[in-house]
């Protein structure tokens, strides 16, 4: 019996097509005919006659007539191409086959998503610019692509916790926070049932879904760092990677001699990762296992084909803290791991933070770059001011924007509710939409070919006072028509 | 019988402190004693026996025991101020003082806000780089300054209209947006009772007050922008320079021959005034009023000491828009503009756009610049993408904060219900409070020198658990205050 036969497991999900879209399939043909890819988008059909395709991360859940079985989990759309390809010098990662100039299924349908050419795809993911995190245990996801040549991406947190939530509420937020837009999704779950939890979420989950192991590795020893053990963290990677998690979170740059460098911040460490490793490294005055024991880690993701996420868990907590000595010593150690890491022929990401003020932002993507080979920089934020709690999608979407337009390829949100308490179903949605209006803003500010079609269609309906239209191509169109029928309420206003 | 008489209109207006925190006044000694001035502050008293003194723009409506009666109006501060000061050449402008080396107590209280030297103030003012916007019919207001080496300041926008909204419910707005912090507001009103509403706002506003002239002038006409002439425009300017009105947006940059540039744009002229002007431009085949008789308005404004916001009526209306040749033909005659208003001791500051991708913001500001003799710059957003109607003051957050940074002066709030219906109280709040924290997250990647302060006194609380601490230095302090009880709402789970 696995997880999902547990039928007092009973989520509830969102489904159907979003307000004035409807789910299409465009059809790419490969090498041979029995290739062909089906790539989703979200079609708006609009009132003068013509639509538009938007890029679609929400997976069958908005198709029209959907037949969603959440115990049987979504079709397993990559099974065959994992199945029948053949290894490259021992690796099956996507990084190991672009290298060796092979276009994998994956590639095409990213370029299909992307608008790109295949072979555009291959190269940056060749040279590590871009990663595809596609676990071989979970053939159920779309392939997505996260790197600085490509749309701006989105990450959002869902995960329960000692205090709330049931696995069933997690599975609705996975789907909900998708349905508006997360490209990837992690699950930071601490309280119980964390892998029951994880499966349900990986077998029904259209898009990449990361994880933190060392949370799940600290609830095997009740919660003291100091009792983690490389064998105790190995095999809770191993099992969250039979699982399928396509990305893991790893604080393998926290070395014991950065930690006295936190010592005088103002917010000290901030990253529960990091804290957790300092505190083991000070409990055994020993360097850190992720930092010791990083190349047989980067043998367990290479047979899986894990992406690597090296964490920033010295990441500034406060704009007093950012840009110092502890954060760029840490990014530099992520540096030197980015290489080895792919001299294992597996991916690789970085984070970044968190609280930065405006002027400080591009320092963190110039080093990051340098220091990191290009490795795609994936950015929590940043917070450009400390000011607003309550308010802290916004403030941290002030960052977030600029720093993507500087070269961040994934953004991980921030919701409302963010150094206050845990995020419900409205926190979750308006962190997507908030962080997918920045990530947009940021794919007109680097010209990404197909961006600006969608602000031209949209202030063209708005010119035209074809109000449906507008709503329909908005973001959030429940949210946009709901506006404006609070004051114009009438029918005829919106069709004048 | 003045407006304020009328007993029919009954106001209640929201006073007391904002949640913990009191209002406290500086006392400032001038050149001689009688001279003493007392500048207000929200002061937050900490649990750890210290505090910290915020900019307050709320008057005396959040003083902790008041008595307000807005059938008198707010006391009259400057009336002594203004009646004791001679002319000099003949004007009675900030800047004519300025130029000629005086520091008004305009000066002294404004320097004792910002934490700036008066010479400084005065010399900013004299070069025009800063404008105090302080009509001398106006005494209730606080004097406040706006130019970029000063804090950013931030404009709300209220107004009734032909389809809602009383006279009592502008005061209240009124008074609401400047209790979180609005540093000048404009009445938009285009409904009933124009004139009313604008007396009852004024005489009760704590901080210098705003409109458009045209948009009377035009009801004047019944709505017929042909019909407007000199005459019926000026007398409506002179109507609202003996009221108080501060500063009064102009757009007498629309020339006849701008108007066919904006003919093959995607979203045309999209500034009320600008169409209006063009409408009048195109039935008459003759330049615009406002910009041939320009001087004479100018020798209007320089007796009351109202100062020119000279609106960017071809400001683009969308992403596609931005930067065009019509918008920045305008702004060269916006600058032309500026130098004769200057040249009459009149300040002056620029209206700016609206709709501007990030990577097109620095060139808005370096233009407005150069062609303005470093005005300062007073933009409305810019919204960095049309694609999240609903979410526009995020949209728009973003494109602010940037735009400040690189040296806009004043931020005009968007509020969420930008292009999709008109603002209720709690969307004025939210307006009001995102573009604060935009404005403040220029003030730190400026430097301003007292900025951090703000940032490092809420970090330092939260890394010390101090909850209550937190909440109170909140912009928003009810709003943190609120997310934090919905999930943990335990007492002891904020002094933790």
């Amino acid at each position: 019996m696995t997880a999902l036969d547990d039928r007092s497991v009973q989520p509830t999900v969102t489904s159907g097509p979003i307000k004035g879209s409807r789910k299409v399939y465009h059809e790419v043909t490969g090498p041979d005919a029995a290739q062909t890819l089906r790539v989703p988008h979200r079609r708006v059909e609009l009132d003068n006659g013509s639509h538009i395709d938007l890029y679609d991360t929400s997976g069958p859940y908005t198709e029209s007539s959907v037949d969603i079985d959440v115990h049987s989990g979504l079709a397993r759309m990559r099974e065959e191409w994992i199945r029948d390809r053949e290894p490259v010098g021992g690796a099956v990662t996507q990084a190991a086959y672009a290298e060796a100039g092979i276009i994998t299924p994956e590639m095409r349908y990213i370029a299909a998503r992307e608008g790109m050419d295949p072979e555009f795809v291959r190269s940056e993911v060749a040279i590590g610019r871009a990663v595809i995190p596609a676990n071989r245990c979970h053939p159920e996801s779309e392939p997505m692509i996260i790197g600085k040549n490509f749309l701006v991406k989105v990450n959002a947190n869902i995960g329960n916790s000692a205090v709330t939530s049931s696995v069933a509420e997690e599975v609705e937020k996975m789907v909900w926070a998708s349905r508006w837009g997360a490209d990837t999704i992690m699950d930071l779950s601490t309280g119980k049932r964390i892998h029951e939890t994880r499966e349900w979420i990986i077998r029904n989950s259209p898009v990449p879904v990361g994880t933190v192991p060392i949370y799940q590795a600290l609830e095997k020893v009740d919660g003291d760092p100091a009792q983690l053990t490389w064998e105790i963290y190995r095999d809770t990677v191993i099992e969250q990677a039979e699982q399928g998690v396509d990305y893991m979170t790893v604080h393998a740059g926290v070395l014991l001699r950065y930690v006295p460098l936190t010592a005088r911040r103002t917010t000290g460490i901030v990253s529960r990762g990091g804290s957790i490793m300092a505190a083991w490294c000070l409990a055994h005055h020993e360097e850190s296992f992720l930092y010791t024991r990083f190349e047989e880690l980067c043998e367990i993701f290479r047979r899986y084909d894990i992406t690597f996420s090296l964490g920033d868990g010295l990441r500034p907590g406060s704009i007093a803290d950012a840009n110092d000595e502890a954060q760029f010593a840490e990014l530099r150690t992520l540096g030197e791991l980015t290489h080895i890491a792919r001299a294992h022929g597996v991916q690789v990401m970085i984070e970044g933070p968190g609280h930065v003020p405006m002027h400080k932002i591009a320092e963190n993507v110039r080093l990051e770059e340098e220091l990191c080979g290009e490795a795609p920089f994936y950015t929590l934020g940043p917070l450009a001011t400390d000011i607003a709690p309550g308010y802290d999608h916004i403030t941290s979407a002030i960052g977030a924007a600029q720093i993507a337009w500087h070269g961040t390829a994934m953004l991980c949100y921030v919701t409302p509710k963010e150094h206050l308490g845990l995020p419900n179903r409205d926190d979750v949605k308006t962190g997507v939409v908030t962080y997918k209006l920045a990530a947009h803003s940021a794919d007109l500010a680097k010209g990404h070919p197909r961006a600006q079609e969608w602000d031209d269609a949209l202030s063209t309906a708005r010119f035209e006072f074809r109000w449906q239209d507008q709503f329909h191509l908005a973001l959030d169109p429940e949210t946009a028509q709901a506006f404006h029928d609070e004051t114009l309420p009438a029918e005829p206003a919106k069709t004048a």
